[in-house]
C-alpha cells in the first residue's frame, strides 16, 4: 500500500474560489490490478478552464463532483505495471492531475518521449496550452506575415505562446499584461509593443497608439474591457479568435462587455469560438513547428512553480489574480 | 424649372430621432446639364442602417451632412434627359432618395427592368434588404437543409426576406416578431414557430421551447436580449450572421448585452458581422432564385406604405418602435 495525498472539491466556488472550496485528502494505493499502471506524478497543471469545471450543468468538459478528488493534466513515473505496455521508469502524461499517486487503467495513460526536453514543457508549451495558441494563430485566425494581432493576458501559459509563434509568422504583436515584470518578458520575447493594462489609464487609447492603423486579428483570453479596446482597434474584416474569457470566469453578476459590439456589423468582423480538443489533426504539425522553435531556442518559455500536492489549490487562485507569471504548474 | 420637396437632416439626432431632427425643404431644379437626366421619384426606401449615417465620425457609409438632403435608395421615372443613354419615361433606380426630383449625373443612375414585377419591390425583397437577407443565409451562414436558424426582427424588410430563403433551402425556420399580426404573417410565410416577443415573458424559455435541440444558426438583426436568447440556444458550431443591432441604434447608454458571450467558447460559435455591398458577386444569384421565387409565388411579401417626402421621417422613425410591418416604404 502507497499513501496519496489529493486535492477534492470541497463545495462549488460561488464567484471566486477561496481555499477552503477544495480539500486535502490522504488515500492508500493498493497495487496495480489486472491491466492497470501505477504512476507517481512529478508535475501536475493548474489552468483557467479548470474554474467551468467547478459549475454543475452541462459544459464542454464533465464537471467535476463534489467529494472526489479533481483531475487535470499531469506528467509522472511510472512506479509498478501490471500491464505489459508499460515498465517502472517510464514517464507518462495522464488527465490524472491534483493527485500524488494513482492507478489507472493502461489504456488511460500516454507515454511520454521528452526528446531531451524538461518534461513540465509538455504541460505548457509543448502540451494544451501551446496546442491551443498553434490552433488559434495556424487555423482559426490564419495569421498572415505582415499583418498586427494582439494578444491578452499575453505572458500566460497561451499567451505567451500566441506572442512567439505569431513572431514565427512575421506578423507584428502587441501584448498586454500587467505588470512591469511581464512587459518586460514581452520585449524578451520579441513582442514589439507591450501594454501594461494595469498602469495604462484608458485601454483602448494604448492599443491604439500600439497599432494605429489598427488589429488585422485578437487572440482573446481575457474579454471585458480588453475585447471592448480590440473591436475598437479592428481593422474591416479582423479575425478573433476566442480562447476564453477569464476575466468573467468568477462572476457572480454576469458579464456586461463588450459595449461596442455593434461594431461587429460594420466592421465585418469574424469571431470564432474554439475549444482545443476539436483539432488534434494539427498534433503533428504542432509537435514538428513548436518542438523545434523550442528546441532551436527560437521560442523562450515561462513558468511559475509551487510546491506540492497541499499547494495546489493556492496555485490555481493565482490565476485568477495575475499572481502566475507564463504557465503556472505544482512540482510533487 | 420645376419644384422638388426633400428632408435635410436638421441637426444630428441624440439616442432616438425625433420628428424635428429633420426639416422639409423645398428647392428648385433647373434643366439637365450636360450628360445629366432628371428623374422624379415614385418610391423611396427608409431603412435602419440610415441611423448609423445621422451619426458623425468614420463608419462603413459616409455620414449625412446637417443641413443637406439625406440619401438612400430610390425608384423613379426620367422625366427629361440630356444623355444618349435615357429618354423620358425610363424606370430608374438611384441613390437620391429622400427628394421629389432630382439631377444626376448619368452613370449615378441605373435602368430598372421590373420584369413586369411592382417596382418597389427592387428596394425591398429584390433590392438591398432581399440581397442582404440571400447573402446571409447562402454566404455567411451557408445554411443547409434540415438545420434549424432563428431570425430576429422576422417580418422586417430583411428577416421576412431570410425566414422564406431559409424555407427555400429545406431548414427548419424559427422567427421571432413583435405582436400577433405579425406572428400570424410570419406562419403564413412559413416559419415553422413563430415568437411574440412582445408576448413572451421570457424569450430564451420561448426560444428553446420553439427550437428544443438548439438553433444551428441565428440571423442577427436586433442584439440585445435577442443575442442573448440565440447564445444559449445555439447548438455546437452554430453560426451567427450579423446583419444589424437595431435594439442599439439609438442607445445614448452603451449597450451591455450579450452578457453569457463567454458560451461563444466552449460552443465553438463562428459569428461574422457583414455589409451586403462586399458581396454584390451575388447579385446575379439572387436575381435568378429570389426573382424566381417571387414570381412563381413561392415567396410573399410584405409592405407598409407612407405616403409623400413629408411623411418620409415619420416613416423612418417608426423604424425603431416597430410601427413597419414588412418593408417599409415611401410613395411619392
Amino acid at each position: 500500500m502507497t499513501t496519496s495525498r489529493e486535492v477534492r472539491l470541497k463545495r462549488r466556488p460561488v464567484g471566486m474560489p477561496k481555499p477552503d472550496d477544495f480539500e486535502l485528502a490522504t488515500v492508500e494505493v493498493g497495487a496495480p490490478g489486472p491491466g492497470e499502471v501505477q504512476v507517481r506524478n512529478t508535475w501536475m497543471s493548474v489552468d483557467p478552464y479548470m474554474r467551468g469545471r467547478m459549475y454543475d450543468g452541462p459544459s464542454y468538459a464533465a464537471p467535476f463532483q463534489v467529494g472526489e478528488a479533481m483531475t487535470g493534466g499531469a506528467v509522472g513515473e511510472v512506479v509498478a505495471s501490471n500491464d505489459p505496455a508499460f515498465k517502472p521508469g517510464d514517464k507518462v502524461q495522464s488527465m490524472f492531475g491534483w493527485r500524488e499517486v494513482f492507478n489507472a487503467k493502461a489504456a488511460e495513460i500516454q507515454k511520454l518521449d521528452t526528446h531531451g526536453l524538461p518534461e513540465q514543457l509538455f504541460l505548457g508549451a509543448l502540451g494544451m496550452p501551446g496546442l491551443t495558441a498553434y490552433v488559434g494563430v495556424k487555423r482559426i485566425i490564419d495569421l498572415k506575415p505582415g499583418e498586427t494581432i494582439f494578444v491578452s493576458a499575453a505572458s500566460g501559459a497561451v499567451g505567451q505562446m500566441v506572442c512567439q509563434i505569431a513572431k514565427q509568422i512575421g506578423a507584428t504583436v502587441v501584448g498586454s499584461a500587467g505588470g512591469a515584470d511581464k512587459v518586460a518578458f514581452l520585449k524578451e520575447i520579441g513582442v514589439d509593443a507591450a501594454i501594461d493594462y494595469k498602469a495604462a489609464p484608458d485601454l483602448t487609447k494604448a492599443l491604439l497608439a500600439a497599432a494605429p492603423k489598427g488589429i488585422d486579428a485578437y487572440f482573446e483570453n481575457v474579454g471585458g474591457e480588453h475585447l471592448e479596446a480590440a473591436i475598437t482597434a479592428a481593422k474591416t474584416h479582423a479575425r478573433f479568435a476566442f480562447c476564453g474569457m477569464i476575466s468573467g470566469y468568477n462572476s457572480i453578476e454576469a458579464n456586461t462587455a463588450p459595449k461596442n459590439l455593434v461594431q461587429i456589423v460594420g466592421k465585418q468582423l469574424k469571431w470564432e469560438g474554439f475549444i482545443v480538443s476539436t483539432y488534434w489533426d494539427m498534433m503533428p504539425a504542432f509537435a514538428k513547428d513548436v518542438g523545434g522553435w523550442i528546441a532551436s531556442g527560437k521560442i523562450k518559455t515561462k513558468e511559475t512553480v509551487e510546491h506540492g500536492v497541499e499547494n495546489a489549490a493556492s496555485a490555481f487562485l493565482k490565476l485568477f489574480s495575475g499572481g502566475n507569471f507564463g504557465k503556472m504548474l505544482v512540482k510533487f
